[in-house]
């Protein structure tokens, strides 16, 4: 357990080997990139782990980690264990430990917060999976996680599918954190009475109620680019706010904030909105208001 | 009164006049615009009127609409009336009935809704005044409401103020019905599955739930223009969705629906939008995640 | 295509028996409800129609839908029709349709909107087929539909599935534009300036922008009971509203309103809320703000 | 102006008080309790102080901040300074600097934000005025905000009005923030893959991308109460936020998720929902769906 493969080397797995390494824990690492992978193939990273063999997955969730899954599903032995780390749906951990199963491999997911800084600060991790896989586990997720108490940068959340539910969940709130700075920004920004936005941002960071780290990230921002100018407005969703709103429907869990949080992102996207040429175009037929052409 | 002033001949008060006349209501108007007006200036419509006189104000909220009070305030005499029937804020109604009350003259406020068909349709009116000052207009409002059962096209719904009140619910409501058609159209505009939105639109006009003249005339817009390709996704507000979210606000009314509405004509004026900005520049702070530059 | 068998004699099916009747359809229903069925059996009903048998769905969807519809694909016959007109979702359409082709038997989906008020008013068709299914069909579908141009009460909107895509935006419109009329009342009824909520909503009917067939229901409900004092504010949902913003959310099309509807309707049901309570703790964690205790 | 005069001695003045002799500023304060005040009336405060003299006021935004500050207009002397720490709205901030500058009494908002753990931690501060006042109020301010550098525990935002501005804006994003928190807590309760949900946010109190203060609070809360169920879901707002989305609003500045958290708020005070009675009136009306009784 002290020798671990791990699929996946970019961003976040390349600074995951590195931590792992720094804590003494021996990483085989293979990319599909040769530049940074440490054995040609995941039949020579198999090859090169003791037995049982904990095998850590971190690519990009649905279509290519399935694959690596289903890969090693055919080749790893009864008895070993793979981790997956990449930000799969929580449905799929079903999917991936039934198939795993049948061959008599352990599967155990873990949900990896903490983006680009986490070599430096350690990830917080959301683990599911039995007790006795995690128990296994404990020194790869203790390299892995920041320093201070356990218990804070890590959870064993529950069985099999809890550690992404957890981290689905704590993605859906992140959308909510940064809407909420957004829109305050944004109403600053237009104020006129108010000088210094980015100095008001840089003086929240001690002392107030809305501390925090991703406070610190905006003022980082805004200390390079004080008006975000060279930003576009557009916004990226990678799922996993998609999910938590539809697990808050599914559970008719009002979700106003997060699912708001979410919209913005969709209309970001948008060149235009369908929707609101529908309004626009009501307001010409009852009162003969002007349109715009497109 | 059968014979009234009216101040104001645009797209409202034109037709209002014509619909007035057509009722047998003797109508002086008057009109900044020498090729629309009947007299030659405000003086010349008070000599006209018959005593006391009653005064139909159909002028753009805010600045004009007080102008023309104002000015009424000062020219009219005790015992004389005067109609506010454009889209003022209710709070000042009781500013404009105090500035006239000092004068003896009385006021009464109206909101009407039915835009450009209401000269055919008819107008609904909401109303708000003395109870004795309403009875007298009485003949008025017959002749503008829709035919028809009185009470199914007008309202006398309380003291001064009250009329303009309604009218800012019914515009908020409005806000919020559009809204609602607008995703509807937007989603089956990006449904595969549906060939004909169109035609579904059009179907939805007799024996569903969502039949409405709104929905009339967004089969009317989809006559004209089947994906309003034409019309771009620019939507003005002209206050009246603000006053109802603000009112909304004051007596701690949850209106998720009405100011996601409001929200939307925000975003859709927006060439980019700050706080997406300040959501990319986050994403791309904690998790290196690309940005578009401006 | 006179003969048609119907399962299902509920609130929906029974109309649309009576009215199918009327139009002269020949209509044998199946329920089972031995007071209202007119056959013992679904063999019976089968044996009782004429070939190729047209035998129309009418049930609860979800579980029992699923299992009337394998048990017609076990028991007729290659060439029969099997028309799917409950509000099942449309992803099961397609799963249905599979069942049913593998023995040769045809499927269509209709969306039917008008509740109670259909037997009367005729009922608002979405369909979704091959369009000699439909074309065969229409005899029934302008029996069903109201009066006035089929366009304006029936569309054949698409290939199988079309016609539930259809009926569930139809119901995501119905969420946001019922929130609409709602949230206008409850601000109207805390308005003190406004003396008569109910009749402004009955003076909407006419002439005005908002005026729909829910604000005549609105105003039926208000004459019934003028504070709607007797009635709980407890929202049950039905499915198509989750399955709209579901779908919305899929297909990235910003959804603020239709959601903040059906969230609203989540509230509804809930005695206390563990988000509101999770804001009351933390407002007293760095407040110092009191707690009610539960 | 090592010397001050402190009005209010509450949760807020009297920590202050604390934190400011124990930073070396003499302090002299007034409260109306006589148990906590150091003189016996304002007049006595006002006597007691060097010349000009600096008063601090921390007493409850609204009518009591108003009486305070008309008091000392009327009591102080040409060039003292008048310092609002309350959660005072910005509009009212021209009217207290306007009537105390008839006085030549200068005037300096501050926005003042920390709770209860400001006597330990410092408080982070948000300044409007001129900069000569603000200067000379520095060394007020740096025994009064966090240690670590100035500029992030303190920002002069502009002129007068700007402090209370930003800290507003402040409260609407901590609005956001919390009820981020909150939808996430209230999913992960409801889910039955996660079987700990304290143990859960414990977990993202290091490492992850929503780590923040409030989210330390949060484990504090759940470590006196696990599941919250002391505690009833009815949360309070004191203004700011309301101000918040009313500015949005002005400016035209889509704020959805704030707007959301405050609507969320509202709803958690009623006991049965005005709208929610008309949304099923009306689903009885169309459908026959069967209502609740009140």
């Amino acid at each position: 357990m002290t020798h671990i493969g791990l699929i996946g080397l970019g961003r976040m797995g390349g600074n995951m080997r590195e931590r792992l390494r720094a804590a003494g824990i021996e990483v085989t690492g293979y990319d599909h990139n040769p530049e940074i992978t440490d054995v040609p193939s995941v039949d020579a990273l198999i090859a090169a782990l003791p037995s049982p063999r904990v095998v850590w997955v971190m690519v990009p969730a649905g279509a290519i980690t399935d694959a690596v899954i289903t890969e090693l599903a055919a080749k790893l032995s009864e008895g070993d264990l793979v981790i997956d780390g990449g930000n799969t749906r929580f449905t799929e951990d079903d999917r991936h430990a039934a198939m795993l199963a049948e061959r008599g491999i352990r599967f155990v997911d873990v949900g990896v917060s903490g983006g680009i800084w986490g070599l430096e600060n350690g990830y917080g991790l959301m683990v599911g999976g039995e007790r006795a896989d995690v128990e296994e586990l404990m020194p790869v997720f203790d390299a892995l996680r920041p320093e201070g108490p356990r218990e804070e940068g890590f959870v064993h959340a529950g069985p099999i599918g809890a550690g992404h539910y957890v981290k689905m969940v704590h993605n859906g709130i992140e959308y909510g954190l940064m809407q909420a700075y957004a829109e305050g920004f944004e109403l600053l920004e237009r104020a006129e009475r108010v000088h210094d936005v980015a100095g008001s941002f840089r003086a929240w960071q001690r002392g107030t109620v809305v501390r925090s780290w991703l406070l610190d990230l905006m003022v980082r921002a805004l200390d390079e680019d004080a008006d975000l100018s060279e930003i576009e407005g557009y916004v990226d969703d990678s799922g996993e706010g998609r999910w938590t709103v539809e697990e808050a429907i599914a559970n008719a869990v009002p979700m106003p904030a997060i699912s708001a949080s979410l919209f913005a992102r969709f209309e970001s996207r948008q060149d235009d909105s369908p929707a609101m040429k529908a309004v626009a175009a009501l307001r010409n037929q009852f009162g003969g208001h002007s349109i715009k052409k497109a």
